[in-house]
């Protein structure tokens, strides 16, 4: 944990405050091995404590039902920014962001001197949570590199990206995102349609992004999706994934249209769990919009979003926004 | 659907007098296929349906959590005989059977020919609740092959064992179990303490059960939590298999100890899940038994059923017994 900081103090007190007694500590699993420590902590300080084994996929995968089942009252969720799609009321949750503190400098000097050599000069910028405190210092380089920065918010939490929302991010000739792993500069290109760079800290790497293999994934999935017959309209329960009366209004549109369409129900979504139901010519994804595209392979056939039913309903393909990745709206419009 | 019967008519009659609205239909995995058949017939006659994609392990495994998510009022589980564990008032469930019609007579007759040849002529009979309707035609074979057949039952079900639960089986010199798979016959052995031999009706064939590797692994993994020095104690969200009482007082009688102990909540344990928290010496599973017997592999340690805590605690182990592995109480007693 050198590298990372946590305040346990402001846990400490948001916790006197709030009278908890049972505490259920929950982070996403590479974050997991630190949750022995904090609930160590929290039972020297007179608390009960326990682990939760789910995954925690985001601020979206709030561990209620093992909150319920152990009659706890408030939930440590490590590692995430705040609720994701939907609140929770039957459990106190506490977000608790990890920072990261290592050292990055060169590869972000490097993806920077690199946006510089494609002639871009106005760009904006997004970070993931555990690196918000970096913000500063990654605008201030990019400054001195004689970039313009423009830099929008999330939820008040200026320059903040999540794997489902780019709100933040401003118009720009280009992106710059400085986060762990592929899937948020990823997110990133598909929502802004313009150049995107990031920066893996933790790798110490960076990369120019290139969506083209997953747009033509989509129109690939999207173009099987309009002759498919059968649908499999797949929910989560995860907390911020549940859509279930989206999912119902997507069935009821489907068999207007002629086609069959089933709802499965589902906590943590597989291609084994999906492929116990048998064949299925395609599936609308009404749960995490990150699997359609980082995890298309999980679901036994073509996928789509529900913000990408509107093709199959009669909408031109040619004018494919990829966009309606991260809609759950599927009206055709005007 | 050939091989099986299940009473539709019956299913309708007890929706409409339960104004059932919002169906979940439920199966394990194997019989997840027919959920479809079930739905649509569900559909045809005016409900809203929808398929669960949990495991639905036994009776244990109610799909609560799903139901909750879509609003749902009403579960039809199918292919279980009935609550296991606990019941839910969250959301009516009706259990729905599902039988077995096909020919298994030769291995049968195979089996119980290989019993008079060690010479046993009392044996008890045990069946799983899709052989339940054949259990007469079982035990008149039986009884045409000379043997005195005692058999009792389970919550008023003749001869019905569950993966838990084997009390309906009567003392006698040998057991029968006809059943899918090994485990059921390996339940009923490691119970029962006497030969038993098992009647696969679906692959046809017959087999005596060997228990010693199973009692050999459980003496190692005892012997390897005596030592233990960290715990581990799993809790399960699933309907029939939460024990959080029975958790926070094992947790409390290893620190009694001076060993360590977590608790971790899961819905469904796996070895990754339990992976990442890092390294534990020794689990406790405090959920299904049968993962200890069936599938111990799935912890990372060494693991221990509840029943079998008191040999750590001190009991000699010169006096194991396995019906501790069915057991919930720890305590050394007299």
């Amino acid at each position: 944990m050198n590298d990372y900081e946590i305040e346990f103090g402001k846990i400490l007190e948001w916790l006197k405050k709030n009278s908890a007694k049972k505490i259920l500590v929950q982070a996403p699993d590479g974050l997991k091995k630190i949750l022995r420590l904090i609930s160590e902590k929290l039972e020297e300080e007179g608390y009960e404590a326990y682990l939760s084994g789910s995954h925690a996929w985001g601020g979206c995968d709030i561990a209620v039902n093992e909150a319920r089942t152990m009659g706890i009252d408030t939930i440590l969720h490590v590692g995430h920014h705040g609720f994701v799609g939907a609140r929770t009321t039957e459990v106190r949750v506490l977000f608790v962001p990890v920072y990261y503190l290592g050292e990055f400098n060169d590869a972000l000097v490097n993806a920077l001197e690199d946006i510089k050599r494609n002639s871009f000069k106005k760009i904006t910028l997004g970070v993931t949570v555990e690196l918000h405190r970096r913000l500063h210092e990654i605008e201030n380089l990019a400054l001195k590199s004689g970039f313009h920065v423009e830099t929008g918010s999330l939820e008040n939490i200026t320059g903040l990206i999540i794997g489902c929302n780019y709100v933040s991010l401003r118009d720009a000739e280009a992106v710059l995102i400085v986060a762990g792993g592929r899937f948020h500069a990823l997110g990133a290109a598909l929502w802004m349609g313009r150049p995107v760079w990031r920066v893996d800290p933790y790798l110490k790497s960076y990369e120019k992004v290139d969506v083209r293999p997953i747009i033509s994934r989509r129109l690939r999935d999207i173009s099987s999706a309009m002759d498919a017959h059968s649908f499999l309209v797949v929910v989560s329960t995860k907390t911020g994934q549940a859509r279930p009366v989206l999912a119902q209004s997507i069935k009821k549109r489907l068999l207007r249209e002629n086609r069959k369409a089933d709802i499965v129900v589902i906590d943590e979504i597989s291609e084994d769990v999906l492929l116990n139901f048998g064949h299925y010519d395609a599936y609308v994804n009404t749960a995490c919009p990150r699997l359609t595209i980082d995890d298309p392979d999980i679901f036994p056939g073509p996928v789509i979003n529900p913000g990408e039913l509107k093709y199959v309903l009669g909408k031109k393909l040619e004018g494919y926004d990829s966009r309606d990745l991260f809609r759950f709206d599927f009206s055709i419009g005007a």
